[in-house]
């Protein structure tokens, strides 16, 4: 037998048990998209390497996949066909003829085969080596010659590309959301893939802080529609400066988000000596400790902060957007907790207001959801002052955390319903006839393809587990009848095909 | 501004009124193979390169998209390096060096940068580029180090190699359906893309003609439900070869097929001719021309047909399979014409028994679907005897068709029904109770984000085709009651929150 087939690490085949549970959350997203107004769009899977780097940081470019340039691309290689032909001529060629030269002369008394065994050392101690040194040395610039193309590494970037390029044909404020597979040459681990599905909603052209109020209602609605328990976190950038402002480290306001966004995982203490490193003073640094410090439920938090960063600039403007969003959620029924935690930072420097994000209650495994407000995505593809926001469901994690709670639900939706046992060729011609009727009142219905063992039959339907089995030999042709099992309870019995269309509807409806 | 962004070419972004339609496209297709009980999977977009070489012919190689190796893929290229260099040693290098070797012998009364430029224009005069060549010539060796994994170009190929790698998991017979994008590198032009998606339906592990018998029915209920007026073409590869054997021409097989798949395009005397050019006989042509200017119906055409292939041995069986399949389908009622077509041939050369093809009736656009049974395409990943049978639909040339015909229905489903106007701070927080009322009764609402003028949110509810618009100002405030304005009458009337769930409910649905 041949090599087993494999497909790529960190990809992964969708079987059908799990395409319906898959779907199942897709459909749910989807459908409190829509109830909010969102509008669906996809973008391809490719895009143009240019519209890709350099936005997702030194490192996203490296887990950029690049796609070689197709058809005949050699011809477009000449020109650095050209840049190292010149470049071997003038650098590398001249040191290599002297040393051949010296050779040659050194062993004029030889004979060839030894002169030329002198060279051949000579050329390995060169590790032969300094063409392939500079090929290597130059690779990126020439790899960069044979690739043009990569696969989307997000949904965000294509989508401000998408906004730029149909700006003309969009009316603002835009209410779209995208459910595509994304792409990132990261070293595969559990529950990290290097094909993975983000559920994308945001509105772009729109200041209003009545959208981080809807972006928390949509987070809200999803969670709840799945059975999943959560606490959405919701957090400003421009707190966060204000805290810097107030400390007066505005300077080194990266490094303060970076460490900030760590407490959950490396603890208070580890934090405060990572600051220090970062060159915060003692001072302030007691200072934040004694901010993060504080305990209370949200809206004493708020007050609290509110205070304390009332004569910061930006900061005093970010406590008013967190008060003014968790003012216009008061009285609205929510089954999430909405907690304002000071330690989200999220780490994309692109996010200029509110940011999220969503951890389920009862299972431990990081964001299921996060996002928030963008001031100038759009200004990278050169449409400046266009403010958005947005939040991206992880469809894997959240599909991990159902499995772990048991949340799918058990029936497995659009299955068949009944499958016609095949007695022979004639009874096969009948049934085919029956099967049309049922199919025709929206009944999904199979008739085994083959006469193989009723045994064989019955098992396909038990594994398939469609819960009606109807059975159509010469009696009941002659009779005009079926005998229909309930794979469910057992029993047997006799009926017309309407009956059968009539029980299969009060059975699913 | 900075360079307008774009997208490769050949590929396309969806915009919110094309994804409606294209969903309605995909949601008709999902409906009716899950009423024939088909199983939705999906595959990665990424497949080793070793699962996609050598499976679509040297052509279909030369369009797959080959995806670079991520990460420090230089490291990987060790192999290539010590042959590249054992190969310079050993084959290129002796004849440099020679001719370096004489060079500077010649000109060794000559100063030293005479006797470099000398090299240099003998290396120039070598073309450098024996290297380079040599680089050039072994290229597709070097650049299969560098790419391991190629964007899937089918979905059959990848269902194959999904078969053979979960058979244990499988119930045979496993009947499946996909829809998911394919690449490739296509030239792009007019209706041909190089990212487009096929839904594919197929059911493996069954001999029996009713799979052929259903896969009718399919192609018949999926166009009936769109409303394109179709014809079904269906032929038999075994028929194919059984005229062959008729002819006694069974050697040019292949030569064969592919001229008769011509004659839709290039008409009967050309491909006489090139059938001629093949080495067929004068006799053998002529007879083939009697068979082919039959003319009658299908089941005069198989009587026909029938009796010419009696005596072959393939083509005995082929015919009996046509008529079987004719025969389950009769008294089935079909909108879809159904026509044994002796001309219809297939390229792929994967296919062994029944063929289809289906055309638009009313556009001249080339098939909107195809397929046949192969019985053996699991046996190139090492999993022989096991036959399978399915359809392609393509949703791009189905699209067209039904742009052209103005098939698509009117109603933009799942778009919002009401939009709330937001006349400032103090109304905004009040309109959020009412859409979250609105939208807990499952009616798509918005309320407009900003406190923009009322024309401007007007023409965004028009731009939208967003039905009703419901204005709530300080009096509707103090009444608890809602203006309510329909966009397409232009009438205004008063309600209630409750009348007006129940006046959008009577109206959607």
């Amino acid at each position: 037998m041949a090599h087993q087939p494999t497909i790529p690490k960190g990809t992964r085949d969708f079987s059908p048990a799990v395409m319906v549970r898959r779907n199942f959350i897709f459909d749910t997203v989807k459908s409190v998209f829509q109830l909010y107004g969102y509008l669906p769009i996809e973008t391809p899977a490719m895009e143009n390497l240019s519209t890709l780097m350099g936005k997702y940081g030194e490192e996203g470019d490296k887990l950029l996949f690049k796609i070689l340039n197709s058809g005949d691309f050699l011809s477009k290689i000449k020109e650095p066909r050209q840049y190292i032909e010149r470049e071997m001529l003038n650098n590398i060629l001249p040191g290599i003829v002297e040393g051949i030269k010296k050779i040659v002369s050194n062993y004029e008394k030889y004979d060839k085969t030894e002169q030329f065994q002198q060279v051949k050392e000579y050329l390995a101690l060169l590790q032969y080596g300094d063409i392939i040194y500079f090929l290597e040395e130059h690779f990126g610039w020439f790899s960069n010659t044979i690739t043009e193309k990569g696969l989307r590494y997000d949904l965000t970037v294509p989508f401000a590309r998408y906004v730029v390029q149909n700006r003309n044909d969009i009316v603002f404020p835009f209410k779209r959301y995208q459910i595509q597979p994304v792409w990132r040459a990261d070293k595969p681990q559990k529950g990290r893939y290097r094909e993975f599905f983000q559920c994308d909603v945001d509105v772009i052209g729109s200041n209003s802080l009545m959208n981080e109020a809807e972006l928390v209602l949509i987070m809200n609605g999803v969670f709840k529609k799945l059975g999943i328990k959560n606490t959405i976190k919701l957090n400003n950038r421009k707190v966060l400066y204000g805290i810097a402002e107030y400390l007066g480290e505005t300077g080194k306001f990266v490094s303060f988000t970076v460490a900030i966004d760590k407490i959950d995982k490396i603890g208070i203490q580890k934090v405060k000596e990572e600051l220090s490193l970062s060159g915060f003073t003692a001072t302030s640094i007691d200072i934040l400790n004694e901010i993060l410090s504080f305990t209370g439920n949200s809206v004493e938090k708020i007050e609290f902060l509110s205070k304390i960063l009332s004569q910061t600039e930006t900061g005093s403007k970010g406590m008013t957007e967190v008060s003014s969003v968790f003012e216009l959620l008061k009285g609205l029924e929510l089954s999430s907790d909405v907690e304002f935690d000071l330690t989200l930072a999220r780490g994309l420097n692109y996010y200029t207001g509110a940011i999220f994000e969503v951890e389920a209650t009862d299972v431990t495994i990081g964001s299921i959801c996060g996002g928030g407000r963008y001031d100038d995505l759009t200004g990278i593809f050169g449409l400046p002052g266009i403010s958005g926001i947005g939040v991206s469901f992880g469809a894997d994690r959240i599909y991990d955390v159902m499995m772990e709670l048991g949340l799918f639900p058990d029936q497995t939706t659009n299955s068949t319903q009944v499958l016609f046992v095949n007695f022979g060729e004639k009874e096969q011609k009948y049934c085919l006839q029956l099967v049309n009727k049922l199919r025709q009142s929206g009944i999904n219905t199979e008739l085994y393809p083959d006469t193989s063992k009723i045994k064989k039959q019955m098992s396909y339907a038990d594994s398939r587990k469609i819960p009606f089995v109807a059975l159509v030999g010469e009696n009941e042709m002659k009779e005009n009848i079926l005998t229909v099992k309930n794979m469910i309870s057992g029993e047997q019995s006799r009926m017309t095909i309407e009956d059968l269309i009539l029980k299969i509807n009060t059975f699913t409806r």
